[in-house]
């Protein structure tokens, strides 16, 4: 039994669904997921689709080609196919935060993520013990002004060498390189501890002490060069009350940001994220 | 332009998407939404699928006819098929609280439902003035052990009369009769005030304050015969405290159950739910 | 029996507690809640009081000159004390939307609002039979630019005909003048339709579309004159989706706006808000 | 600098407040945190304060001593005092599951609880690798049908020793004797994975998974002899839906489960629970 899942996005334009499921049933697949959406201020058709084929010679690469020719070009679609049988492969930046590590990592060996995680690159230290208990590979790459460069290059080596689908910075408390976001499109994962747009940057937690908020918020989004600015993944609140201190809001914030980025790691190793236009379709 | 609204359930089988959506195309239908569920369970496939016919000539009852004996027949489907040009007749059913009804009255002025409200119905004349304020009939149906079955006799002759698809109680403060609910299976729609299966029956606020919990609920189901036991559409829930007097229970929950109920009302309007088995697969 | 309320603030010392405690149990009253804050930061201290007299001879006036010599001065005490007998005055001021209005009257008939409510303002005539259904007085005062400055001059003259202690906007589309704010510090209340800081200003629906947000919010404050940046009273939020357009934002916002405006008002209502610093303090 | 915690019920009686605050002044104490409830329903007065005394010679227990002699004997007080400077010591019992113990002890690395752990125990020899890697000593006690009694005898043996003040249950799946009840009343902690009171008793992911609830919960209550029954400490819910499997229930029950009973902890090791009545008073 083969697996694939097939996202697909393009023009709006009739029959695309009937046609897509009809090119999978002419090639003996049956069809256990499907959903789509439509964009009607742009126009533009979002659809996920889940098949399995029974067939013992099923090749993926061929099935890839024939879809192109018979129907992705047709129908101009953009589209990704992965076969069920990979799963994909996550590297996580972390800094000397904890919480997040732990929560990703229980995840992880309770088998609630279907993902490997090749390594845990940091430029501190403090991690490493944790890795450790995890049989997790541990790289240390520090990072100065004087050493940024060498540092990304050795960071691009790792996930190269890896052959790393995508990045998740679980409290990496560095800017990413421009070379990195290229290279890694809606594939490296942040976690901000805001609710975004608000509170943009630097300590958000002290500004909405200072703006006396009810409710505080995390935000998991797709890295892009513009800060904080990228397409959000998934977010979450918690109520506070005006006798949470800076302090408060930082241990109740953790207990948001380890929940949201590992919902958003979950959703985008399951394929069930598209982005267009900055924004994101979540399938179900 | 026609529209229609496509609900399935059946066996799990292959090839059942493919031939749904090959059918809409050979009819010139155009797909706008499908979604699909599949109970692991009990191995039944469930569907919802709105398709459009720009055809002038479409008509309705050949359409179905067709669909019949092409394909339900084959793949042995249970369906409904709904034309969005008809929208359902919902009779309400009130009892002396009015704060359901004013938010579902809102609701309908403000053209957030795409529903019809043929009249009001209560066992009291104190929620008149605000059928008469929203412009909509009401009828006067009192219910006590005496007149029991006439009062039924009358329901049953307005709901027919007014061609009425489903029955809300907005707080109706009556058992149903059996021959109502045999009439109308899984289209009745009740409000009650607590999270079930947490505190079926009357007064839930008081049980709720007497086993001190922490949160509160709302939930609107389907009625049948078993007491608040029928199939789940919509639940909500609130955080309280140990001040909370049941007084301030039931305030809070007020808040609860209008907007649970107006959930319920809306899904249900729109052709959103399915029920198997005493469940509810609710569509997005 | 008479009941008092008195809201305190000071600069953080000993004894405050003590000593007022001590002053009231010395004026044979009995204190039936008693909850406080230190705002470490600012070394703030703030406290709010209920206390019973069953004196039959008891003066308020009396007794708040006795408060102010024996204690206020000492302490340098910031404080306000109410009568329970004397509900707040509340004026509405509303536009064309009508759910916020709705909600407010309908809470206000069940008894769940501890206020009078001695008129409705506005700018259209659009809501007016719901102010005559509910036989609250109202006013038609049109704002244009020509007439800006006259239609103010009404405003205080029937806010002051009417003793009216605070002001509701509730979704009032217009710009408050200065003087108004002047006159009535921290005693307007707006809702903003989003999660405050996000979406400042104009039309928050549109610009959580455009971000993306997974999930809306609605903002309670006091008016200030910088827009949208008062003291914030209560929040809440929900979650949405992708597939919400801008109208269905709208719709789920109206649930939002009602809610979290009518808490607002209770807390405010109920004296258990103090302001200092542009940040609120919200007591149980 | 000595600070105390003070918690506090009776008969709701006049003065009270007045009477226990004069005596800390009087005895040169300053108050930095009152708060307090009636249960008027059941006519108890609850009040739970913090107070600081900067005498060099102050001694805890003459000062509960006076306490009891001036104050406690005259209103008939039921009473604690906590002085600041002892932590709670916490047993944690464990069995297979690691996602609370994780949990815990991430935050308790964090500086997050004020509270000791002394030990780790489980029947099953799991969990011990964790232990390890926190540094904290782990006791395997197995219990069988045979060996029930001894363990018992062994785990009292270990809470005496290490002088334990409460006990957590993060997920142990094995009935508490009645006489670990007795020894610790209110002071064993357990996570129930279920909205309580629904879903009482084993499996209630697999219940709620029957019932089709839209909703699931979590409780944290402490261990009376009648099972699920006890006093409500945290509750939480998590939206759920019609696609969620059993296994999928478990995953996000996970979440909330570990969220929900380091929160009672931190309530109970903060000393902000009281309990009256099978139901808690939780301080803010």
């Amino acid at each position: 039994m083969h697996k694939i899942t097939l996202l697909i996005h393009c023009a709006d334009q009739p029959n695309i669904i009937a046609s897509v499921t009809n090119f999978m049933a002419s090639n003996d697949g049956n069809i256990v997921y499907i959903d789509q959406h439509v964009d009607r201020e742009q126009n533009i058709f979002f659809m996920r689709l889940e098949c399995e084929f029974s067939l013992n010679t099923f090749s993926l690469e061929e099935f890839k080609q024939s879809f192109q020719s018979v129907l992705a070009e047709q129908f101009q679609l953009h589209w990704k196919m992965y076969s069920a049988e990979r799963k994909p492969k996550m590297a996580l930046f972390v800094s000397k935060y904890d919480h997040c590590l732990y929560d990703i990592l229980g995840r992880y060996n309770s088998g609630e993520l279907c993902l490997e995680i090749p390594f845990i690159l940091s430029n501190h230290l403090d991690l490493k013990p944790i890795a450790n208990s995890f049989n997790i590979p541990f790289y240390h790459v520090p990072v100065t002004k004087a050493t940024k460069h060498e540092a990304e290059q050795k960071q691009l080596k790792l996930l190269e060498t890896h052959q790393i689908d995508f990045i998740v910075l679980a409290r990496y408390m560095q800017i990413v390189s421009e070379t990195l976001i290229d290279k890694y499109p809606n594939r490296i994962i942040n976690i901000h501890h805001s609710f975004l747009p608000a509170f943009i940057g630097a300590k958000p937690y002290h500004s909405a002490y200072k703006r006396g908020v009810k409710i505080i918020g995390s935000t998991s989004h797709y890295i892009t060069e513009e800060l904080d600015a990228g397409p959000i993944i998934a977010q979450d609140v918690a109520h506070v009350t005006h006798t949470f201190s800076i302090k408060d809001l930082i241990a109740k914030g953790r207990d948001l940001e380890k929940i949201v980025l590992s919902n958003a790691i979950k959703l985008h190793a399951n394929r069930k994220v598209m982005v267009y236009n900055n924004k994101t379709i979540i399938f179900s």
